[in-house]
């Protein structure tokens, strides 16, 4: 930590918050600069909570040396994490597909969907029982019935499942049916289901939030992996920007900093970021030659009868093809496509 | 609702969108210009939910006409509402002055805060006993006992009461201390709390999320009054821009946008919003005249000591200055500081 | 200016960070802490100019510790300047409201605006010449011939006249013919054009850009005061962010933080950042009470006939009606309006 | 063009909107519904410029129903263009490589450099003789002289070469030496300097602004279209969003959008979107995967020497090492590299 002190800061003041930190039992460097004096502080920060330095007379600002996550930082675990789920893994090698509809709608809808990604070779069933929904007045979701259609279509296909949780309810509930937790962009700081995610042991993938900074994102895994539970995914869906030719703005440069920051595997959701069927498919091309682990993609057997996001849903045969047109950048990329 | 086609859509593709609207029980008016046909739908559009005719062949785009939310909506409640708490009212004639610490730390802390507020002629308490902070290795509250301290401040001050709740758990906690409850901006869309908040009868405050447009905002007040809770008041605090030189651009302008939408007053909350101790008397007098309906304000007996949020807190001598300094303000604005 | 550098960074990475500030003939200061070790620079840091120390072996991330504007800074020049313009001046003690149609249309239409402005209590005129435009299709100003109008409409009623230049050839074309320049927000990194207002001698009003950070606006002004110009005066009008509720989003939060940066005035463009005629009054109140130095508020005879922006222009009655509404609120902050 | 009347709008406000469409030769399409009634206009909007009909009584508001650019719109112009340099061609069936500093800093410096990048298989030469720099005190470019070299490297190894020009001082003198002609971030909507580009006759690639929408930027291109230059390449070069961990956040999704919205060619600059080199080479493979048309790449004889921009440049092994990684996911989009 840095505290710089303002242009002509008196040397009482300097001395003022040299004691502070001193009296925390941590050292001071001083550093007297011809404009300005930087006090550097050496030792454990922690210790420096409720100090509230900002607001000792004479201090300007202070410059964080260090991230506040530290089991997910890539600095003190610097090999790629393996996320087990089922009997597949996510990471290193693999370029994971997880596909189906946005929402649960019925016991066929759902089994035809795990039908038809795993024909096209997708690995994870996706398909949402608890829908967070911007009006009251939207569909919400099956929640228990549509769990079960989820363990139901798993056990039929042999694909692993994931369903997003919005609440401890939703989570308790999802525990029992289906092999993958998914926390969306509204609750990526609905910290205390984050905690509770973390003590469930089951893998989950965390979606980045709608104007969530990349330490934002880190500081929301950290709050899971504090709880016991490294078996974290991160998902990048798109962050809001004045831009209205997309639904949100796809920052595919997230994967190559995430993998500069963290050990956890990031997978790219381009059906969510754009709301247009027809930028999925490139930009699945494109998640894939960034580096990224894998995509979250949604398809629907009927596209105009969906109850939730069909704009953005392939047809079962759009997906297919698409997997065709992937496989050789995932092969180019040294990653087993599924 | 208004479906435009794309230029050159056929007659075909024309009669098959005007079919599906018709199979729905709705009204269809065809409008043919030189370069695209427009169709409009007249009737319930709840009917149309699922047909996604932005799938249907030839359709460019659909834009809607009424807004979803109907219960917080100016258009049919055209008289601005007043939210009583406790023994004030928040609304028209009032500039209701809810102020506190961030965080609430022990009994004396709190109960100074609250002498010191009410001296100065607030009329609400603020504390916060569950702390939504980003990393999970910041201080996250003192949750029941904090609560415990409130009501006792609230008794020994005749002051009303708020306190953030960030879960259902902090909920059901929370609605046997205080009188009144606030939703923070990472919860905005936390849908469940919002519904159960709505059961909960109490009034509550929704501050805006960090990144919410006004519909959503708008829309997130009718998840809290569809379940049969009207007593809602809305607080702007900042949204996420580029800008670093404050934490949140405060969107005063949001005021006068929420007056010509919805009947529910619109607090600001200055603090949070920008993070900085100087710019929070100037931007509350700006609050006051651009037509707020109050304020939520930091204040701590130490802003150095605070365990949360120091930077922005006034000590209580700035804080009864900022009152004397509102007063001509509030007046002007022909309401009643309080 | 701070060099951090990465954990695990060699003694003799170390070093040869240290040694290139030392052959530039500035001091270091090194301060080891547990994690990372920091490098402080002493000195005229322009002297580091193309050493590039952040691609070193072992340097994580560089600090600047000053800002890089020097004529524009508070440290450098603490008293708030006063700029005068015609016989009025901008700056503390007074509230200057420039007022206008958003382009000249005619001689008449200018005039009517003149003298309807001027009555109600206005001290400058504005009006566009040359207008930047979205569309190459939409009207472009009259350019010389609106210039002449303008200087009629100034000498008629005495008013100071200030006009947007867009160009080398606009700003020499209007220098002939107002008394105050105007930079718009789509050219405030135009550097040529800054450069050559700065050399103008004429005083001039700085827009900030659409996107632009506060620090990104003030470096631009410290070209025009770089080449000798020091009658600068900001305009905040509005950034761009993802709301759509209203054109831009307005940020008063930069008349403080302006306040504490700049000795330069500040004023406020309510009309061009809303983009709606009912929201400048109160937001033009809120700019008098956050302490602005003024205003720049559109008005047109008829804004129903108007060949630009009408939808946030004010009528004569509405103007005149807001300028009365808006004097106590100038009283209020020690101002004289006009 | 519709316009939405507001809920309650009398039968004679209709009419009046309605009147005042039919005056201008238009024709009208009323279409009442249960809450609002919609005033279609068929015909030539351009005849309605100065109407206003926002500020009519009981207009709501007015949705624009096509796009105001025209001949650089896919509509009218199906085919995608393919745009002729020297000896090379942008567009389908290529995968255009510019390359070179970001500044040319001597004659020595660009020839390396020219010669480098040839031989690792660019195409095109690119280099900064005027530099928009935040600061005035920054480095500014060596106009002139750097243009010169910029011809003799041309010359001496069969590149095209590409400039940057920030003013008609820069343009006029770049046109003798340079083959293509660059439009950066800042100045997209410098509208004069636009329009003499446009007539320049010179290939253009005209960069995205800094916060500019895609109907921004190509109501940007039209101004240069209109003049009579078809030979425009657009450049994604990442937008301003609140995300710092990168420079801007490169928008990928702009390059589908555009393919289906116009039929000029997009390529991608990752080196200024993300400001860091690490990140150039998976965002380029991304870039060619998504279907971009070429790149724009920062190379440097010394990185940590370069006068501007430094730490995003690669190093000529690492270019070299880049194009050859790029190779095999050009071929894959069906692109010749180069």
């Amino acid at each position: 930590m840095i505290i710089i002190m303002k242009p002509g800061a008196s040397a009482q003041a300097i001395e003022q918050v040299a004691n502070i930190v001193r009296s925390k039992g941590l050292q001071v460097h001083l550093s007297k600069g011809d404009e300005v004096t930087i006090v550097g502080v050496v030792g454990d920060k922690t210790k420096l909570r409720g100090a509230n330095l900002e607001l000792s007379e004479g201090v300007d600002k202070i410059v964080q040396v260090t991230e506040s996550y530290k089991l997910v930082n890539k600095k003190f675990h610097p090999e790629d994490s393996v996320i087990p789920v089922k009997n597949t893994t996510i990471g290193p090698g693999t370029f994971t597909v997880m596909a189906g509809p946005c929402a649960i709608e019925s016991h066929d809808q759902l089994l035809q969907c795990a039908e038809a990604v795993k024909k096209a070779g997708a690995s994870i069933l996706r398909g949402g029982a608890f829908k967070p929904r911007t009006s009251p007045y939207s569909f919400q979701g099956l929640e228990e019935e549509g769990l079960r259609y989820m363990k139901e279509a798993g056990e039929a296909t042999g694909l692993a499942t994931i369903c997003e949780v919005t609440s401890l309810r939703a989570l308790s509930m999802a525990a029992k049916y289906v092999d993958m937790l998914q926390i969306g962009a509204r609750n990526m700081q609905n910290f205390e289901l984050l905690k509770e995610v973390g003590r469930s042991g089951l893998p989950v993938m965390l979606k980045r939030g709608l104007a969530a900074t990349i330490d934002e994102w880190l500081n929301a895994a950290e709050y899971i992996i504090s709880e016991g539970n490294p078996n974290i995914v991160l998902c990048e869906r798109g962050i809001r920007t004045y831009e209205t030719a997309t639904r949100n703005t796809l920052d595919l440069s997230a994967v190559p900093v995430i993998r500069s920051k963290s050990h956890l595997p990031i997978i790219v959701d381009p059906s969510h970021a754009t709301g247009v069927r027809a930028y999925v498919e490139p930009l699945s091309k494109a998640a894939a030659a960034v580096g990224a682990d894998g995509l979250m993609i949604e398809v629907h057997p009927c596209p105009s009868c969906a109850l939730s996001d069909g704009p953005q849903s392939l047809t079962f045969e759009q997906f297919q093809q698409m997997m065709e047109h992937l496989k050789p950048y995932s092969d180019l990329a040294g990653r087993k496509l599924g």
